[in-house]
Formats: C-alpha cells, sequence, structure tokens
C-alpha cells in the first residue's frame, strides 16, 4: 500500500532531521538504535557532513548490511561520502542491471541532470494500445508518475502520454494517438543540462516528471518533482551558505578541529583585503594624526558604501541565477542602480553631513563626510552590478566570493576617498 | 490534451521572466502586444513588484478581460497587486462558488497553508467504490493528482486513496478498503499550519498532493507540489533577500524613486550602528592621536570577529529554519561554536600578531591586535549563536535583522577592546 510507504518516507526524513541536530556523541548513541533496515533511507536524506561521521563510525558488518538494499539512486547520493574501496564493495552487491545505472549517472558530473536520473519511470513501445498502458498502470504505479513514456525500437524516446487520458480511453487505441506528435524541448531534459536549471523546469512544467535523454535521444530515465525539489532545495541552502563562505553540507556539529579548518579559508580571504584596506589607511598616517575626528568617522563612510553595494549585488545576483540579467539590459541595469545609488547617496550624505557637522561643531568634516558618502556609495552600486557579471563570466560563484570583493572595494574607496579628501581640504 | 496546456504552463513562466528582465517601457511595449487570453496566465507567475508595474498600467477594460477568466486561487495571487476596489470588482466577476473559495482563502494569514488552497482535487464520499473512482479518473484528471480524497457527510477528509491502487482493484470494491484506516497527521495539512513549512512537508511526503483541512477536519482543498515549489522557492529567495534588507519581490527595474525608498530604511539601520561603532571610538580620541598605527589596524578587528560571526550566524539561521536547533542542543550548539571561535581566535590571533609587529616595527602592538582578535572573533561566535535564538524569540527574522545586530556587536567589541588594551598597555 503506497501511503504506508509515503508515512516512512516523511518519518525517515524527520529522524535524518534529529540526527543532524545531535552532537556526535549523541548522534551515534542514536544511531546505533536505528535498526538496519532503515538505516539507508535516512543516510539517503541527510546532509554530506553529518552522514558522513555515520558512515565512518560503522563496521563493515554494517555497511554490508546497508549495501544489500542498495540501488544505483542511492549509491549516487552516498557516494560523495564513502571512501572508493567502500563503493566498489557496493557495487559488487548490486545486481547487473543497478550497476549499469549507478555507471550511467557517472558519466555526468554531479552539477548536471544526468547524475540524478531516477528509473522509475513507465515504458512502452511506441506502438502499444490502450490496453497495453492499462495493464501496466494496473501492475505498479510509483511515486509521481502521472505520464508514460513511449520509446521507440533503439530505445530513444519518442512521446509521453498522460495516465488520465489512457484511463479514459478505448483499449484498442494506439497510444500516440493520445499524445501531441512531437514532445516539446521544454518537457524533455538533456543529460547534459544543468540539474539546477532541469530541476527548476521539472517543478514549472505540470508534469511530476519529465524523461531525461541523452545526446543521442536515448531514454536514460526521469527527473521527478521531489528530486527535482531536493536539487532546488539543496542550490538555494548552497547561495547562503556561500554568503558566508560555507557550502550547505556543513554539518551543525562537525567536530571542531574540522570546523574550524572548513572556515579558517574564508576568514584568510577576508584578512588579506582587510590588511588592504589597512594599507591604504595607512598612506594617511599624518592627516589621521592630525585630524583624528577622520578615523573615529571613517567606518562610517565604509559601512555606507559596502550596505548599498550589497543591496545591488544581491539584486544582481539573484537577476543572474533566474535568467533575469541578459547582455540586453545590463547597461539599462546600471544606469538605473547608479541613479538609485546617486539619490541615496545624497540623501545619506546630506543626513550624515549635517549630524558630523553639529557632532564635531566643525562644518567643513560634515561636508567632506557627505562628499565621501556619495561616491562610495555609488562606488557600492557601480560594483554591485559589474562585480557579480564580471565574477560569472570567470566562472567564479558570485553567491560565494561577490560579496569579499565588494566590501574590499567599498572599504578601499571609502577610507581613500574621505581620508584623501579630508587630507586636502581640511 | 494535457501535454498542449503544460507547453503553455512553461511558456508563460518564461515570457514572465522576460517581462521581468526588461526596463519599464520596454516592459510595458512588450506587455501590450501580449493578447488578453494568455495574459492572466503570465501575471500570476510574475514577483509582486514587476506584476504591479504591469496591472498599474492596464485599462479598466483591460483589467474587466483580464477578471473574466479569473478563478479564486489566481485572485488570491493577485490581490496584494490591486486595489481594493479591484479586488471588488474582480470578486464581482466570479461565479458564487469561485468567490466562496476567495473568501474562504481570506480567512488564513497568507504566511498559512489554508491562504494558499487549491481545489482541483478529486473527491468521492466515503462509500464510493472502486467504479465509482474509475468514473472520476475517466472524467478529469488535473496536474499532480495521485490520489482521490475520500471524505464524510459532513465533508470532513477521512481517507486518501492512491489511484494506482483504484486502477488494478475489481469494481465493487469499497475505496475504504484501498487506504490505511488512519490517515497519519503528516499527510494532512491543517489550514493554520505555516504554508513553508506545509510545503517542505508536501515536497517530501512522495505524494504529489496533500489534503488541507480547517480545524473542524473539513476538507477545504489540497497543497500541490507545485504550489509547494512555488511557496519554497519565494521562501529562500526571500531569505537571501532579506540578508540585504530587500524582499522577494522586488523589480530588478523598480522606479528609481520606489527602489531607492525600499533600500533607504535599511541603510538609515545600519547608519545608526555605525554612528554607534563611531561613538565607541570617539572614547578614544586621545589614544589614537598618540598611537595612529591604531586606526589604521581597526578595521581589521572588526571585520575578523565580523566574518567569524556571520558563519556561525548562517549556520544557527538555517538550523533554526529547518528544526535542527532546538532548547535541547542550543548549549552543546554554543559550547562548540565557542570552541570553534576559540581555535580560530587563537590561529588568527597569532598570524595577525606577527605580520602587524613586523609591519609596525612594535612588538607590542602586535600583542594588543592580537588579544583583540581573539576576544572579538569569540565575541562574533557568541553573537552568531545568541542573536538568532534571540530574535527568534521574539518573532523577529533572524534572516532580515541579524547580520545588522551582529556587525553591530562585532563592530563595538572590536574598536573597544582592540583600543580599550592599547590606551592601556601601550
Amino acid at each position: 500500500m503506497l501511503i504506508g510507504r509515503m508515512l516512512v518516507h516523511q518519518e525517515f526524513d524527520d529522524v535524518a532531521l534529529i540526527l543532524e541536530s545531535l552532537p556526535l556523541d549523541k548522534r551515534l548513541e542514536r544511531w546505533a538504535k536505528i535498526p538496519t533496515a532503515s538505516r539507508l533511507n535516512i543516510l539517503v536524506v541527510m546532509r554530506g557532513d553529518p552522514r558522513e561521521t555515520l558512515l565512518d563510525a560503522m563496521s563493515l558488518d554494517e555497511l554490508d548490511a546497508l549495501f544489500q538494499e542498495m540501488d544505483a539512486e542511492d549509491l549516487v547520493e552516498l557516494a560523495d561520502s564513502l571512501p572508493n574501496r567502500l563503493v566498489d564493495r557496493a557495487l559488487q552487491a548490486m545486481d547487473s542491471k543497478q550497476r549499469q545505472y549507478y555507471e550511467g549517472a557517472q558519466k555526468y558530473a554531479d552539477e548536471l541532470a544526468g547524475h540524478w536520473v531516477d528509473h522509475n519511470q513507465l515504458i512502452l513501445p511506441q506502438n502499444a494500445k490502450v490496453r497495453d498502458g492499462l495493464r501496466l498502470l494496473r501492475r505498479e504505479l510509483p511515486d509521481h508518475v502521472d505520464a508514460v513514456f513511449l520509446i521507440n525500437r533503439a530505445g530513444h524516446f519518442s512521446r509521453a502520454v498522460h495516465i488520465g487520458d489512457i484511463i479514459g480511453a478505448p483499449d484498442h487505441v494506439p497510444l500516440t494517438d493520445l499524445s501531441e506528435p512531437d514532445p516539446h524541448e521544454f518537457l524533455v531534459i538533456a543529460a547534459s543540462d544543468s540539474a539546477v536549471d532541469a530541476a527548476f523546469r521539472v517543478q514549472k512544467s505540470g508534469y511530476s516528471a519529465l524523461p531525461v535523454v541523452d545526446a543521442q535521444g536515448l531514454l536514460l530515465g526521469r527527473m521527478d518533482v521531489r528530486t527535482a525539489s531536493e536539487i532546488v532545495n539543496e542550490y538555494y541552502e548552497g547561495q547562503i551558505m556561500a554568503g558566508a563562505g560555507m557550502d550547505e553540507d556543513e554539518d551543525l556539529f562537525s567536530p571542531v578541529v574540522t570546523s574550524a579548518k572548513n572556515r579558517a579559508f574564508w576568514l584568510g580571504i577576508n584578512l588579506l583585503t582587510a590588511f588592504a584596506a589597512s594599507w591604504f589607511i595607512g598612506l594617511f598616517t599624518i592627516t589621521l594624526q592630525e585630524i583624528v575626528a577622520l578615523a573615529v568617522l571613517m567606518p562610517i563612510v565604509a559601512s555606507m558604501g559596502g550596505i548599498a553595494g550589497s543591496q545591488t549585488l544581491t539584486l544582481i545576483i539573484r537577476g543572474l541565477a533566474l535568467g533575469q540579467v541578459t547582455k540586453d539590459n545590463r547597461r539599462a541595469l546600471l544606469k538605473k542602480e547608479l541613479s538609485v545609488g546617486g539619490l541615496n547617496g545624497i540623501i545619506w550624505a546630506i543626513t550624515v553631513g549635517i549630524i558630523v557637522s553639529i557632532w564635531f561643531a566643525n562644518p567643513m568634516i560634515g561636508v567632506v563626510i557627505a562628499l565621501a558618502i556619495l561616491v562610495n556609495i555609488c562606488a557600492g552600486a557601480l560594483s554591485g552590478v559589474v562585480i557579480p557579471i564580471v565574477l560569472s563570466k570567470l566562472k567564479l560563484d558570485p553567491a560565494l566570493s561577490g560579496s569579499v570583493v565588494l566590501t574590499t572595494v567599498t572599504d578601499i574607496v571609502g577610507f581613500v576617498v574621505f581620508l584623501g579628501l579630508g587630507s586636502l581640504i581640511l
């Protein structure tokens, strides 16, 4: 009964989440109590790092028990968390069909749709009739199946027939009569398509799964809405974690040393940029000595530029990911963002200028900081548009490195313009 | 034919994206050329702000044409972009059933599942037999339907029967024999559940849609995987945009003044925190005058604490959203993050200390900055755990305000500790 199985699905997710939320020792204690039969289903829905902590702690006997029930898709999911020799061992425990599926998936890198293919599709030859379709539907109906895929003799995908149309039609009607003659390209995923793009396409298609084909048109399998939502959610989590230089597999309770190491790189990168900014400040040592107010106020200039820039940056990164930002609208976007920056720049320049003039009882310091803020907010807007576009062109992830580069620019511009104007005017 | 309809679905999404990526004048030009029949379908998939630009530009006649084909779910989606008098006008154009659906949705705030109910479910009385089920399936099969919902006489949800089980069974079997006696609570959404939680549940359920019931158990409708993925994706986009004080409806090409206004609030909040930091720096004017190196180096201390803190913050915010962070593991988490902070603090304190000692040929400045960095990285780790948990308790979105509060803390702690130690030791 399908409902029974679903239930268990959701429970596996909940147990996985509980395991992820436990410190390592308690996690292993809890894991030891989980029956072998449930372990595989829990592992496949866990995030990479916490999953690895469990796999590492399992004995070879326990792993072998796991491998007994494993199919190709499970192994595709777990392979990154297993050393190669264990992947080989798992492959040996599989039948040749599953092994073949696994090898098929490995032909595509994990950012491509072909890597994530599942094989629970319903397939019939393209000359099949409604009665064949009904026979198939009566025998089995996997999760998220709303169409039967028709293939030609060579195994190439030909069309999809919706099961609703099959159920209502007379027995002798050829299935091809129930489908559109040409499947639209939207509705077929190429194995070499980006997995994330394909997953978004599945979610929007209105179908519960889309066929995945190779470069020759051979039907490899399908991507269903469940896999699609896993890929899309992982993508978004990755974007959010990237903003702090981490990845979506990060374990809430990874060992302190591992965790410190993972994060040290990011701190190091940021330290370099902070030193760069300090070096520029160092150029104005004499000015700072004479007018200490500049030292007190300089973080304001840097942070206003940084914030304005990060707003533009966030909008542009999203636009790039969605495909909203293109060659055709870049110029218009830059103009708009610079206008927004200019307008906000003027408003906040005046505000800060007035406050500072009063605070330090010196209108000229007000003028200097006002000008510097205007320039730096505009620099932030400019960088917010240009940096992510350039990073994308260089095939670097703007969600990961965009904000470091941007704050480096706004820090340096902010300090140099403010201290430079200060040394000229004051 | 369903495939035909799907195709068009995807095309609407593509056109919506193109419209979003056009500057306002070109967007309206393009919109004018889109046939009335397609407009509604495009509007419902657009983001809030760009959609509003199109609705604002439409004449009353054009809007009336739109309202003719509108059902309750369309209006629920569009209502926020329409002035009240136009919502009333749209309601008048609807039949009484759709109007009732719309009013039903309005009983629930838009962050609740009940607001997003759709009504394309298949329903049968609980005493129905397989033959009734088959008759229903032959007549219609909406998108993402994999089960028939059974209700009792009062309209209360009773069970779901998978259509795969119906297709294979003999005509006279009661449908209740094909389902589990008690639907598990996972598989039924309460209208008062959080829409995001419910949507995640739908995605993980293995079902293509789950029933939504009110507090009395009355079947209101369903949430299908398509709606679920829209809600989840919008949630993630919201999280990403919130990091820069914007929301997911932000238009790439909103008018400059609107856009500047939307963002000014965030700049203002950040200005307050920057002034607070400056005020603290101002306490050390005399020290700064004597030792100008402190002014040159102080941004390094602040930024290292900020980065370390934002790493912890990002991890905890995700953990809170996923339910990984609970009352039971908060203490263990704090301990772990403080250990990571301590370890990274020591490593970077020593590194920076050595570099600075050499740069300024003064080992004592190296000692001061090393101590300050250690303290500030630990302060960042502490704040990264505590701030989002406290904000959540106060029902504030940590994704929106977490990083402002955090950098305020790390800026102030960084400046005060560094300059304070400097004035004591140097």
